[in-house]
């Protein structure tokens, strides 16, 4: 029922990783890699995903500018992203499904003296046959491992179905998450709030975890917390937010602060929160759902549907922070908000809508390797 | 006409390697890496390929008791390559269309401060739309390039068309080929000794090339010096050795004896030549030539057709020679051969029939990585 993805070239031993001394560090912490996939699928992306490579090569890019970045692609595309990309991004081939790097990508741990590993978690395309996006997803399901393999790492097999997209940790034993995902029964059926905790703090070191109702409106990924809010720094949160009680986003926001006001991290510090004005809200225009096939098995882009867009959805590189252009009403203030919360990065602004038009952003489509 | 396939993320200066200081090691030098493919087609390895990839494994196994084993894989067969293969062998994501690293994969340089690079010839498959031996062979043709990406080094883009096996080297300015494949015009048309001279020279840091006619007896690969004989040590050659003077290969082995013993290497010394006993004849039984696809695109193995069969195509590890065992008659014999031309290796035998009747023995599915 649950075989074991994870290469036995670099198998590690029975005990789980926390208790081995492993813990994942937060995003804001130095990395040595960024890992990206080659958007290619024409359900997805619009007009043969020509216009999100160009958003994907723009992003690792910017990225580019302080950690090697690594794109997987497909051996039919290879060609194609090695002469989009820049010379100094690494391609490498890696089979995927579709190019959620954030959610099929390896969540690395540290360790002080061991280095770097990985947890392969289940998958199942953010909710399965029923309430999943795609089917297949057995490319996809090999990347983790591949990427173990490649490194020569140790890769820790988790029989919990998770995306990288649903969680978030500030390094210093703090995690948040959202209900809505975590406890889905489209995720883990049969598994309660307490042996889910247990097995984060298994999995990632983690010893407490900060739990939010939903994630944001109408977000495909049965709310991911990486749309909604992340940490900026050690008791810092960055939250989407919404100020036209018209609007259901704004009771989703106003209900996580409240959460986040409330709760206390690993250390006890109280959670200052920083809300990020969201853009839009953004629907799909005619020509672009025109552009995407319609599948069976894909999830559908209908013109008139509104999109989950927040600008939280950004990447904390080691010199840069990578923030989607996403409305031009607030694209201006909410660069100069992250110029704050980051004052020793250099804030990148990318324009965004062919990633949003996909079902996710930024941060959904990037990874980041830690230093270990 | 001639697109650059090697990745610009590593490009070298426009210098030729030779200039830059860039050497090919000798086989026998030390290694850091073996790279293999995993065999899988259906009209080149007989019943679905399983008894092949039994063979691969043994030798990956072999190579591995001193040596990284990286073996690259199609992604469907992804799984079954990890389940297959000991733990220890590096199982990576590499499509292609054969399982021949020798020849479509990377002939390694390596420089005293610059450390590894790569050449990546043009490919086309041992003979071109004609004379090759199977179409397409667009997933071969990226390995190289692939590699260089992976290992991040330089990747020198030659535009000979040049299999690996063509060549071997001494690693210190002598090189063996023969005119049957190099000057073949299905390989590089038009293109003089001289001018092929100077290009591996340029390519290769070598300074003397050896032509022997050549190569085996109905070899596909139009003559591959490495199924024929191979450099052992500095000025010490083994050569594959026929005494049937109604057998074909008869003449041959004599003819690239008296051309080696004529040759003195780049540094000025005699070459001493060590005759290794051929195999068989061996044929393809009727059962064998039964389980493989017959397509029209690549080229048939019909019962009774002779195999190009020679234990010359043996791979020097770091402390191991894994040959091939092809004939109960002669497997000990060479064996004690070997084991007394390579003293401070351990000889492992390994049942080669299956790489066999695929067109091509150990060597051919094989190429190391040296250590800059």
């Amino acid at each position: 029922m649950h075989p074991t993805h994870c290469p036995s070239s670099v198998a590690p031993s029975a005990a789980t990783p926390a208790a081995q001394g492993y813990v994942m560090p937060a995003e804001f912490a130095p990395h040595d890699a960024c890992w990206m996939l080659w958007p290619q699928r024409p359900d997805t992306w619009r007009l043969g995903a020509k216009p999100a490579q160009q958003a994907f090569v723009a992003v690792a890019s910017a990225i580019a500018e302080s950690e090697t970045v690594y794109v997987g692609v497909n051996d039919d595309q290879y060609e194609n992203a090695r002469h989009q990309l820049p010379a100094h991004v690494r391609v490498v081939e890696l089979s995927s499904n579709d190019a959620w790097m954030r959610d099929v990508g390896p969540t690395f741990l540290v360790h002080p003296d061991k280095g770097l590993a990985l947890v392969d978690w289940e998958f199942n395309a953010w909710g399965g046959l029923k309430d999943g996006l795609y089917f297949p997803w057995d490319k996809d399901r090999r990347i983790r491992p591949k990427i173990a393999e490649m490194l020569g790492i140790p890769c820790f097999d988790v029989e919990v179905v998770l995306e990288g997209g649903a969680i978030h940790v500030d390094g210093e034993g703090t995690l948040i998450t959202t209900e809505e995902c975590l406890l889905n029964p489209n995720r883990n059926p049969g598994m309660d709030r307490a042996t889910m905790e247990r097995r984060l703090q298994d999995s990632l070191g983690i010893q407490k975890v900060i739990w939010l109702p939903r994630g944001c409106y109408l977000d495909e990924t049965d709310g991911h917390v990486d749309n909604l809010c992340c940490f900026v720094g050690p008791a810092e949160v960055a939250l989407t937010w919404c100020d036209d009680d018209t609007d259901p986003e704004y009771a989703i926001c106003r209900e996580a602060r409240a959460v986040l006001e409330a709760s206390t991290d690993a250390k006890g510090r109280t959670i200052t929160v920083h809300p990020l004005p969201q853009p839009g809200p953004l629907t799909i225009a005619e020509d672009e759902a025109s552009g995407i096939d319609r599948l069976a098995s894909s999830h559908p882009r209908r013109p008139g549907d509104r999109m989950a867009a927040s600008y939280v959805n950004f990447y904390i590189g080691n010199r840069v922070v990578v923030m989607p252009q996403l409305d031009p009403r607030h694209d201006a203030t909410v660069m100069d908000i992250l110029a704050r919360l980051f004052p020793d990065r250099r804030v990148v602004g990318v324009p965004a809508r062919e990633i949003l038009l996909g079902g996710g952003n930024i941060h959904c489509i990037t990874q980041q390797q830690p230093r270990p």
